[in-house]
């Protein structure tokens, strides 16, 4: 995707050393532009727990890449115990996201056909890479899928403005390219179809308000940013013609854990007959819990509640407290929606009905 | 109600000079505890659009206190026409919230039993101090009748904590004393059954954050600041009771004009099966709209989406900027929950279902 005409992906290996991980620090958008160097295990740990990085795809490439820079640390003849301490490190830096344990795995799984530590190392960064690439083919995939949505809905308007909400980041910046929810709308936009997005804030951490409404300004796609609390609102007032959301962790089951406030949405949506999907490549599936409720919910700190970071009017990024000392605050990041409320999964092999039969059906391999 | 464990109302004549109408200049709260003097209707207008008071129950006495204003003002042989433009003003001065036109209707009547202009100009502030008045006693008696609301909840939970969802702020800074949603709070802390409150901090002008919070925490009442995104999780978990909230205007057939988002929290109550539960004085109803849609929906600036002030490190209440250059947001006011999903109305003379038989049965004089 573009930023300032120029292309870029969220994770890179530095072309002229590839034990040098690239990734743009999310924290500092939308107002300033910081491309900061991943070079330890620890490294990649502190940018996914902190939210240097952060989305599904994004931070399932960037465990990749940490197992990399484990691998690259290791020790001569301790690179088995490196990469099942850096895994278990990766998978823990946040609890709710299914492509940490997913990637970790994924590289566990292809060191085993290595012949020696030298050949292992290349398979893991290899591997890494594979992963990165896959996340963006698979991204670009769906968005194919979910444009025929966009396509059909913008006949039966007889191609009048299609309106999309979405909530969070699940955007190009949350993966490693073209982004899940914002796949279909990139796609619609190639196509030609006049479109326009509704960008909830998402509060605490305020995804929509720093990233998703910069991302589509930078593509050039119409946006409005409102609050969490209007998508209701303007669904009653038949201002929303369908929402698209990511997923941090979808059960084979089709029970969505995405950030929190994405169950509001759905319920919403549904009662005014509004389409819900969610956008997600097959790494986000859960295939071995069986109810969402037994998705473990990240709790993150009040502080992100409390107090609010921003453009200051002196050119400086300020903190600034929102409550009285002394108030309390608790910070689920993540919501279950129910498989109920869910219109369809857009994935890379397409759109398909939220419940067990229909999804292994799409990937029988499971 | 208290602060500092002194009792003040949130607006009141000054005791040397009725012509100097006091209000707390609530832009400022929690940060500042600041007492601002309104001497001319345009001050009433202004405090009012901009926000210095909001609420339902304060912005109606401040209308009433306005026309006290206007009258003041009026020059000799022009009273009829000053109060006539100075309720038209006051009206005006924020399109959904029902109290004002209540207020403004009131005094009207109220002085064509005025014999000349000085006593018309007596019936004014004598009307003015009277919707005061009974907007404190209002909220204290439908504080008693949620009280047993929430009586019975903590008798079916043995006695344990009761936690209970708001959104906004209909707590005594919203009203004149007591508040509306919180009157039953109020209540039962002095009934002392163990209660906790989940305050949504109510984006995008935070009054749970900056108001609710500080005002329960002045009463000692236990709570714990949420983002709106929030309470559908905290459902889910069962760790809501009960929901009360305020309204800007109901209508006489039950549908709840409240701030932005309410809608969004009586659904998950709905799908969750908790008690949803709309708290307000019957100046509050509107007894011509048939139908909430018709409420009309007050639209702020978006400014008020993309920065937001808070305390900054050098102690001073700055202004800080969320979003990047050229961000256009949307910010409507309120929205409608549809009485279908409201579990019943607290009013001064009881609880009440959202429906036009029920209402009109309990106010045979409309």
């Amino acid at each position: 995707m573009n930023i300032n005409n120029q292309h870029y992906r969220t994770i890179w290996p530095a072309p002229d050393d590839s034990n040098r991980v690239m990734i743009i620090d999310q924290r500092q958008l939308p107002h300033a532009f910081v491309i900061e160097p991943l070079r330890t295990l620890d490294d990649a740990v502190v940018a996914i727990r902190d939210m240097h990085v952060r989305g599904a795809g994004l931070i399932g490439a960037t465990a990749g890449f940490g197992m990399h820079l484990a691998a690259v640390q290791a020790k001569p003849g301790q690179l088995a115990e490196a990469l099942l301490e850096g895994g278990e490190l990766l998978d823990n830096s946040r609890p709710t996201a299914r492509n940490l344990k997913w990637a970790v795995d994924r590289v566990l799984k292809a060191v085993e056909q290595g012949s020696d530590e030298a050949d292992k190392k290349r398979i893991v960064f290899e591997t890494a890479c594979e992963i990165a690439d896959e996340d963006a083919a698979f991204c670009k995939a769906l968005g194919q899928h979910g444009l025929q949505i966009i396509e059909e809905l913008s006949k039966k308007k007889n191609g009048k403005t299609i309106n999309i909400l979405t909530h969070c980041n699940a955007g190009w910046l949350a993966f490693v390219d073209h982004g899940s929810a914002t796949a279909p709308i990139y796609a619609a936009r190639d196509a030609g179809i006049d479109i326009h997005v509704w960008v909830d804030e998402t509060r605490p951490w305020n995804q929509g308000a720093k990233l998703t409404a910069w991302e589509l300004q930078q593509e050039g796609i119409p946006c409005t940013l409102i609050t969490d609390n209007a998508g209701g609102h303007l669904m009653q007032q038949k201002m929303v013609d369908m929402v698209i959301v990511g997923t941090d962790r979808t059960t084979h089951t089709g029970d969505v854990a995405n950030k929190i406030g994405t169950y509001l949405k759905a319920l919403a949506a549904h009662d005014n007959n509004v389409p819900f999907y969610v956008a997600l490549p097959s790494s986000t599936f859960d295939w071995n819990i069986n109810n969402g409720r037994d998705i473990p919910i990240e709790e993150r700190s009040g502080d992100e509640v409390t107090a609010i970071s921003g453009l200051a009017g002196n050119g400086r990024i300020e903190t600034v407290q929102l409550t009285a000392p002394g108030t309390q605050a608790l910070n689920y990041s993540f919501d279950i929606t129910p498989a109920r409320l869910v219109t369809g999964l857009i994935t890379e092999r397409g759109v398909v009905a939220a419940n067990r039969e229909a999804i292994h059906k799409l990937f029988p391999e499971q």
